[in-house]
Parts: C-alpha cells; sequence; structure tokens
C-alpha cells in the first residue's frame, strides 16, 4: 500500500510509546524508520518496527538509558551507550562527531555497549547533510564464516561512506554489508522461488551457490570478495572494540543478544569545507559523477549507478505515489 | 633464488641512485622496496624496481622534489607532493599524521600531486609500530569498470587498516585493492596455465569467468562484491579528491601517466592507547584473533588466517632461507 510520511510515523510512534519510550523519544526513533522508509530501505524502517518493539519487550534495550560521555580525548570522545535504543545513541554521537569536526577538522567517536543502530546510512545522512564526510561503522554478532571455515565468526559489520550531495541534492552514499547478501535477502529471493544474481555462499556440498535455500541451510554467506572481505570484517569488528574501548564479535557472541549485545560503533566525521573551496568541491564531485557514467553499458545492464542514486529514485516515487509499505508489514504494525 | 637483506637493498639502491635519486633518498625507496619483500610483497618490492625506474627515466617522477604543507587545519593537514617520489611523500605524511594523532586523538593527511606509493601498507604497517592505528588508501588511474558497464572508470584505490600486533608481533593489517584479482596475478595465472580459484571478471560474452586470458583481454575484472566494490571503489576515489584538494579518476585518465598522474592519498591515524588501556587491547586483540581461528575448517581449507598471517610466515621463511627473489627480476634489477 501507499501511505503518507505522517501517517507511517504516528503509527510507529504509537506503538514504541506502547513498548515503553517515551513520547519524545519514541518520536525520533519514529522519524527515523520512516525516514529509512522514505529512501527506500523498508528492510530497516517499516522491516524493523516489530523487531525493535520486540527488543524492548525481551528488555535487550533500556527504553530510558542515555547515553554517557566517558572520555573526551581532544578530537576523539568516548561514549557509553548504556544499553539504550541504538538509534538514539548513534544521533547523540554523530552530532558530537560533526562537532569536532567543526572544531579540529576531523573527530571520532567511539559508541561502546549501545544496541542496533538499525541503519547505519542514517547517520553519515545527517552528518552529510551538515557538510560534513562520513565514515562510520558498527561491529555486529558473527553471521557469517571466516574464509576457509564453515562456522559463523565474523559479523556482518555495515560500514559506511558519505558525502554532502552536489547543489541541493541527497547525499552520495555507500551503505554496505561486509556480507554479499543479507539472510533477509535470502529469505525473499527463495520465497519469490528465484536464484541469487551471483552467488552469495556455498551449498551442503561445498560449492558456491545462486540458490538462496541451499546458502540459508549451511549458513555460509559469503563476504564482498571472498578472502578480502573476510579479513575487512574481522578488522572492523577488531577496530570497532578498540577504537571504542568495547567489545567484538567473540563478546557478542556470548551474550547472545544479536547486535543488541554492547555492539561497538565508530564514527569519523570531517569537514571538507576547510580542505577544498565550495566551487571546487561541487566541480569534483559532478566530475567524478560523470567519468563513472560515461562508460558503455554492458548487455544486462540496468545503467550505471553512482551512489545515491537509488535513493533519488525512491524518493521520486513515493513523492508521486506515496511511501511505500508492504501489506503485511503494515498489518504487523498495527497489530503491536 | 635467495638473497640477504643487504645485498638486495644495496643493489636496487644502485639503481635508484643511477636513475637521478641522491644517495640519501635512495637509501629510503631502496629501504622500503626490500621491505615489502621481505614481508613477501614481491609485486611492489622488488618487482617495482625497474618500473620505478622506468617513472624516473620518462620523467613521471621527479627525483629532488619535496613534500610541501599547504593547509594546516587542526588535526588535518594537506600535502602537495609535487609529483616527488610517492614512497617518499607517503613517508613524510604517515609521520605527520602520527603526530597529529599523538596530539589531537585522530589526524588526517590528505597528500595530493603525488606518484605511485607502490605498496600501501608500508606506511599503515611504520604507523602501527608506533602504536596508531591506521586507515589509508590511495585513488588510482580507471583499471575496473563500473557494475553494469564495458569501459573501465573505476581505479582499484588500495585501502588499508592496521593496527599494532599483539606484544612483539608484526601488525594486524588489511592491506587490499578493491579489484578481486590484480592484472598481475591474472597474467601469472595464466602463464602458469592455470585458473583463477574464484571467478575474477567476465569474458567477451558477458560471463562470469575463472579464465585469466579471457578477463585480460576483455579488462572487465571484477571489483570486490559486484556492485558493493564498484560503489565502494568510487567512493574511495571521490573521498581522495575531496580530502586532499586533489584530482580523481577522471582526470588520472585525462594524464595519462597511471597513478604517477597526481595521485591523492588520505592517511588517518588514531592513537589507541589513550583510548583502551594497553593490557585490555592486549586481550582484545587476543581474543578476536582466538574467536576467529575457532571456526571449523571448510573442505578445502589451508586454515583461517588472521590479518598478518602471511607476512609472519614469509619472515619466517626469509629469515630461515634467505629472502626469496625471482631469478628474471634480479637479472633485470641488475642489467639497469
Amino acid at each position: 500500500m501507499r501511505l503518507s510520511f505522517d501517517d507511517i510515523k504516528s503509527e510507529i510512534k504509537r506503538v514504541f510509546v506502547k513498548y515503553g519510550v517515551s513520547e519524545e523519544k519514541a518520536d525520533i526513533l519514529a522519524q527515523i524508520h520512516t525516514e529509512s522508509t522514505y529512501d527506500g530501505i523498508y528492510s530497516h524502517g517499516t522491516g524493523r518496527v516489530a523487531r525493535f518493539a520486540d527488543y524492548l519487550k525481551k528488555g535487550w534495550v533500556d527504553a530510558g538509558a542515555e547515553p554517557v560521555l566517558e572520555k573526551d580525548l581532544g578530537a576523539v570522545r568516548i561514549y557509553n551507550g548504556n544499553m539504550g535504543p541504538g538509534v538514539l545513541n548513534a544521533l547523540v554521537c554523530c552530532e558530537a562527531g560533526c562537532e569536532l569536526a567543526r572544531q579540529y577538522g576531523i573527530g571520532m567517536v567511539g559508541l561502546k555497549n549501545t544496541t542496533h543502530w538499525m541503519r547505519g546510512g542514517t547517520y553519515a545522512i545527517k552528518a552529510a547533510q551538515k557538510g560534513f564526510i562520513a565514515i562510520m561503522w558498527t561491529n555486529t554478532e558473527s553471521v557469517m564464516p571466516p574464509w576457509g571455515a564453515t562456522e559463523c565468526r565474523l559479523g556482518n559489520n555495515p560500514f559506511v561512506m558519505a558525502v554532502p550531495g552536489i547543489g541541493d541534492e541527497y547525499p552520495m552514499m555507500l551503505d554496505m554489508a561486509i556480507s554479499q547478501y543479507a539472510y533477509g535477502k535470502l529469505a525473499m529471493t527463495r520465497l519469490a522461488g528465484k536464484q541469487l544474481p551471483m552467488p552469495g555462499g556455498f551449498d551442503k556440498g561445498g560449492k558456491l551457490t545462486c540458490d538462496p535455500g541451499a546458502i540459508e541451510e549451511t549458513r555460509r554467506i559469503l563476504p564482498i570478495g571472498f578472502w578480502k572481505g573476510s579479513s575487512f570484517s574481522f578488522m572492523l569488528d577488531l577496530l570497532g572494540a578498540l577504537l571504542t574501548d568495547g567489545i567484538g564479535a567473540a563478546d557478542l557472541d556470548k551474550v547472545g543478544k544479536g547486535s543488541c549485545g554492547g555492539a561497538s560503533q565508530v564514527m569519523i566525521l570531517i569537514d571538507p569545507s576547510r580542505i577544498t573551496e565550495g566551487e571546487k568541491m561541487q566541480e569534483t564531485m559532478k566530475k567524478a559523477v560523470a567519468h563513472l557514467k560515461s562508460a558503455a553499458l554492458d548487455e544486462h545492464s540496468a545503467g550505471i549507478f553512482a551512489p545515491g542514486d537509488d535513493y533519488k529514485q525512491f524518493h521520486e516515487d513515493h513523492d508521486k505515489n506515496g511511501i511505500f509499505v508492504e501489506d503485511a508489514v503494515w498489518e504487523e504494525i498495527r497489530s503491536l
């Protein structure tokens, strides 16, 4: 179905308040979930409302907890998330990181003991909309085997890079998990009776496969770039723990509450306006996009996308037709 | 053949001096090329000596140029590399970045107008050996098509993350190009009459293939993670240009001197000793490695590697048997 931003937001807010979040905080959380939905990231917008409610119900998220500044180290700050709502913790830390970048040119905030931040891109977009360049990631519980292994010991550790948009446009952003496909994507593809467009993991026989069901069975999903992504994911996990004074997958797995078990998040913010003059920055961005899109398309191409193009397409559609919400997802939210 | 560190270094130094580098600078450059060889990165150690000599001969690298500090912006500094030797420029900037991190907790150096830095890991290792955590990358000329295209518009943009080693051990480091395989790896595999272990690009028919020759023909090498690496590579290129006040692939391609045409390099250094107490940092690292390696091996596994394990294996072999140098490579260096 198609709904307005306000309709979606107020329904989500109602649910969060019902599950013990204050009016004020529920308003912010509902805003973020609705923004993700508006950007087309349904899985982390409307698609996560029931799950967040479940976190609250189980006591995995402390609705009233606030992030506390533990260390103030020049251009670096360390916050303790105190297991409060991951979205609210991350918003506070992103704002703090932007202040540091404004003051020092670059700033880093390490956030430990936090819970699921939902869509990583949320914070990078906020920062980019204020003119900052953002590099951020979170570590997560293990969902992916290291290269050469069959058992999960690596998180998918979403990694985000964003720059302000060209002119008034939406920021350009990379927001990627280090797994090739999310388990949600595997399930959706299987339910649709389809195959993955590119191999996504190993089957029982240890063969690379495009069959989503076969990968769900082994849980041997692929890191991007095979051995490269395996090491990348490990480093994101380790740096996550070290740069926040927090914990990594080894301890998250012991806690057994997924990313709500005290994930560690790193936010690096940089102020490009000090480095490059505004007009030159615009020219550099335009030139990079034009260069990218000047390549000849391949035989099956749906076009060449610059990071952020997908969001613009969703905005256009949602502005024209209302924001898409899957019927079943809406029913679930209403029933909560 | 097997040679001593000093034998390799002095021969490389001789070549660089012959091609116009000062004694003092040639000594540093030869040291770095030999260190890369000792670490087992032959392609960027002994394997790049002839190519660097060729850069000097063509005038692509200005042997006498020095990097100049152009902007001093708190925890951020911008250097102009003035097309001097990429290795020397990057060493100066890495040292500056470490000083910033010592002072502010985090520091960033943007280096523009530089030439090929050879092995990106060189600088991250130096920083990690001083106790810093490093995140670095360079942009490069286009060598890879964007996802959905057949023509190269993306660099391989090596991306590096390093942390100090456990105890006295070598740093843990990820040093990866965003292409799945280097062209050098394709050529070596083809010459050995072998297939790639995992698909590395597209053949003429637009099919994913493990045949290195078929990929060399189309130049349609794969980014890691397909569409994900395509966007990651684009962002590294763009951020490279913006964070250094420099240029990206669009302009590098016009210059036509590969990465010597004025590449842009970003170095972010962080001082973890302020964030995490030393003993806890050691424990966190040990725990992460033990967790990684506790997974059951797959049917074809050569073991689970933590980032940096490969270097340790090379060190052990090279310490025992002398440093490996391919006969043909050594002959070429000797003939220069």
